[in-house]
């Protein structure tokens, strides 16, 4: 159901097989989830795609691994990307995120859907209080 | 510039009066934003917008503020809402999100949108192993 | 295939009976629609979220229920909701929509979709004749 | 601030006359706005547009003139496109939207708003009582 | 799945049958593909549709056929359509789009809502330098 | 205007000098344009942008330079990005599209959005035949 086919034998081509194996190694897992699987119809495709993912998302920054997965999935559901809502919802799960925060980002979510939906209607000019650079 | 009128005196109207008083005492703050004097135009939606955004945004719940504000501005900006980015962006930094955490947010939310669109390319099928709910 | 596990036997948290018995007298109807059945996963989401469907969908107001039914769908089309789309659909129908009304909503959308790009390419400036607020 | 130059002297060109001439017949009015004023800078793209919105938006149809404005106009929300939240808002009102009308539009196309992210979060299959065609 | 049935006998009905004849002579192949047997439910939806996808996608013009469909497939990724990106994609590949241009068009695309999502969190200014309508 | 303030005297962070000058270089131009200034508030934000940007717009690759800007402008209007929707088009007419080109990527991106809205409401099955893997 996919708009390119993924590759029958990845691990016969060797930068295929070295992502595959840095996101075993990076996730100390044998699964490949499916996004690689099809990216790896373009190796350097899925080279760059990986090596951002790893250093947005795999690598210790200011906020931490289960506030960043539910920002990833916070913009994939505005987006309507059903793979992303899927895969980072289920990382902040496997990250920590609980029953009782889940329900609380879908509140989160559902209100500024709402009131985006409303100031997007109702036009109104942006607050000097709230602008940085006032130039 | 908006596409309503915000009523000239709205502390004449007590319904309005009551819901910026109770903005001013939630937030320890006289300023009132531009979207509830807009908002105003009628009691009834100033109202439960508001009612909403206190129960959800200003209430103690799972997650924690600033985070909560960050989802918010996440949503706002995939959604292309220019008042609502500005808004919770302001409100996250009022909540103590820091100048790193802020690029860091900005990198997150980049990457989104770059995935959210390259798996809206692909069309790849969700794995079983994400699907909580295998009805 | 949801990111959440709709309870087993929902009608035994009083709170989700509560909304259950409320839907079927609302409606008229036993039938109760999945997203309800899913939102059961937090009673509290469940709750907030009925009221407001409640209020704004199925309470009288200024305008007839099958146009609120067509502006909901207008909305989850843009969108690309595809629950809210077949849902609201299904409700307009249901209110009255004929096959005719359909088609007309369905091109009313289409053109709609076709100049909303046209414009956000344009970037053209908004006539002052259309201002309310010229502040 | 567009993308496009407007004409300066769009009356010169005998395609452009012809369509501005039209436009101000079916409107009963001399106001050109804006959209057509730059669409002006290629006739044949004023004339499709034109045309269309005609067809769609000037002629009678199953749905009655206010009705298909509030319809273009939740649209526009959605898509966020200034430009035509402002037109079509400003064109519902003319063809008889009231104040109290208006304020329920933006209620109906709030919790759309909050629901189609509720639901693109939740990803619930669709009821098969919602679907026409179950093939 | 759909939110109309597509008729059974769409021949029985002259005008669907003379858009049919139409798509097959314009394509050169008998292959009718679901929207236009969907559309068929409406014979007007069905003919303005397919007259203007016809003078757009299928009538020389400045862009070469396989570009315009890379930009149409491009506009629907970023709508979320899922159909939409399957049929331009495929379209893409029949006029002559190579697996390279393919995975360098993804790359494209990807970036684009990269930039787009920091952009519209960044929230700066337009560079006068851009701009072609000063006024 | 921004939500974040660009630094006054960029050139003295000796990050943010070597990105302006490979920006230079690039282009055979002394003019940075705004986002980049902008983005300079955090060097390596600042830097891994302007690397991407360079390895996907600025290099040599499968697709020509002006149908790329196209693409990223398609992507762009669809997203609602006021700057990027500017940028790209400028960037695409100086390196070649015509006057004429734009009017037809104006017509390919606005029936794209109709049809986009189309399909999204009437939820048509994909066909067999666009489907490259079948699994």
């Amino acid at each position: 159901m996919a708009t390119v086919a993924p590759p029958q034998d990845p691990g016969t081509n060797p930068r295929v097989k070295a992502v595959f194996d840095d996101i075993r190694a990076t996730r100390g897992s044998d699964f490949i989830n499916n996004v690689w699987r099809y990216l790896a119809f373009d190796a350097g495709l899925l080279e760059t795609t990986w090596a951002e993912v790893k250093a947005v998302m795999a690598t210790p920054s200011a906020l931490e691994p289960k506030v960043k997965e539910m920002l990833y999935a916070a913009v994939s559901i505005a987006n309507a990307c059903d793979y992303c809502t899927h895969s980072h919802l289920a990382a902040a799960r496997a990250k920590g995120m609980t029953g009782v925060e889940q329900a609380d980002f879908f509140r989160v979510v559902a209100s500024a859907g709402k009131t985006n939906h409303l100031l997007n209607a109702l036009r109104v000019p942006v607050d000097d209080a709230f602008l940085i650079d006032k130039e």
